[in-house]
């Protein structure tokens, strides 16, 4: 049996900033998993990761330790789904699987009750449970969603929110790949194709962010040289990257997207 | 100048167990201000009081101490609003002013800019921010609310949210302090009448809940006696005071209120 609640999302990569706003007697942030020692922990797995894409699988092992899968981008737009989802704790949220991030709304799979009364009883003192508004909002979005993919119509496929997310998002990453392919300057991560079981057919990888390198020694801190051409991201660096690296949003407005990946805007100027 | 901004509500009769649960090392839970030895801490004034309606003042006086009056129930359905308040850090919610406490939606007021910063902080790095969908359903409540009051219909009083909520609460209290009266086996608190500079009018104080006291020695539990009855109240033992005390809502629907002051329930059977 699998418990499901609502929560508000907490967005992993900011766990280490919480952890020392707090100064929790419970627990600290130990850093990089592949680094750690011991036997109890709580491990996070960001899979698909934020910000590269990749598929990530827990490091640690231990009967003491804890495993969190993060599974917000776990979901057909972005990469195929190879696998049905069967881990202890799994967390999800509106933002990226519909779109709707202003919702604040995640949910939450868990298979130990004791678990997920915890998490319930957390949620309950940290900020009295969740915005009926929002709970609300979420759970008619799912259950469109839900439904498009419940009625069988196979010759409107494109209506529904995973084909019609995946089909956009292949279609950015084919251009942005052109035209960093043509640079020459910058590279971004290679992914295999992979079997889609939720779709049935072979798909690629489409991060929801892409993580883009600069392959020029000239360009060392690429979110500066990307702003001074008025071109907003996020550097390596609040991702234990090097600053050669930047994240760039690819699920931003048609409108605001399309101003990116352009080949005057990815070359040395 | 004085910095607004949304937040979720956290309710502070619960602030002991948050501290318990989170331990943290910045601060921890010490009891009664009234009891409190030293120069650092932050002092929450409930004002008026949840729950027995009471309005209250900051008891600590430190140069290194702050302090935070929740004014959640300083709204003229409730008591007179016999001053502007003019404190350092309050807080309010759309919970107990319009009565939407499921949008989970607060509001600030605060003096100082640094201290305003840091509140910001902790909300964006403990759920990243507040529902938008909230946000947007209590901006417009409050629009709504507030219109009512500045186009000066004077004719028109009883359609506005304050006029409607003190008719309605005064009611309730005139009802319940009859039948309580004529039982002879509980007692209420008595509060004195003021001057409302809101609503310009002598008025009483009708709070969001009733602390109810047995009087007589057969019922010690109250809440579990109350409960015997159908009746759902919260013992005084959750708030420091003992269990022949219950807080009784005041703010139920009509349906749900009309069952409870009848003299056929309060008395003893």
């Amino acid at each position: 049996m699998l418990f499901f609640f609502f929560f508000f999302f907490m967005m992993f990569q900011s766990y280490p900033a919480v952890t020392d706003y707090l100064r929790s007697g419970l627990f600290r942030w130990a850093g990089d998993a592949h680094a750690f020692k011991g036997e109890s922990y709580i491990e996070l797995v960001c899979s698909p990761n934020n910000p590269d894409g990749s598929i990530r699988e827990a490091v640690l092992s231990s009967e003491a330790g804890k495993t969190i899968h993060d599974l917000a981008y776990y979901w057909p737009q972005y990469t195929p789904i190879t696998d049905r989802a069967d881990h202890e704790i799994m967390l999800f949220t509106v933002s990226k699987s519909t779109g709707h991030a202003g919702t604040r709304i995640g949910w939450a799979l868990v298979k130990d009750r004791e678990v997920a009364r915890k998490m319930v009883k957390f949620i309950e003192l940290n900020t009295i449970g969740v915005s009926k508004d929002s709970q609300l909002r979420a759970a008619k979005l799912l259950k469109v969603v839900s439904d498009g993919y419940e009625l069988e119509r196979a010759d409107e496929h494109t209506d529904r929110l995973f084909d019609f997310g995946r089909r956009i998002m292949a279609a950015r990453w084919e251009r942005l790949r052109e035209v960093v392919k043509a640079s020459g300057i910058f590279s971004l991560p290679e992914f295999p194709d992979g079997f889609c079981e939720f779709t049935k057919e072979r798909t690629g990888i489409y991060p929801a962010f892409a993580w883009l390198k600069s392959e020029k020694a000239e360009i060392e801190d690429l979110e500066s040289y990307l702003r001074s051409q008025k071109i907003l991201t996020r550097s390596g660096k609040h991702f234990g990257a090097g600053s050669n690296y930047v994240r760039v949003s690819m699920l931003d407005r048609d409108e605001t997207f399309d101003l990116f990946p352009r080949p005057a805007y990815l070359s040395l100027r």
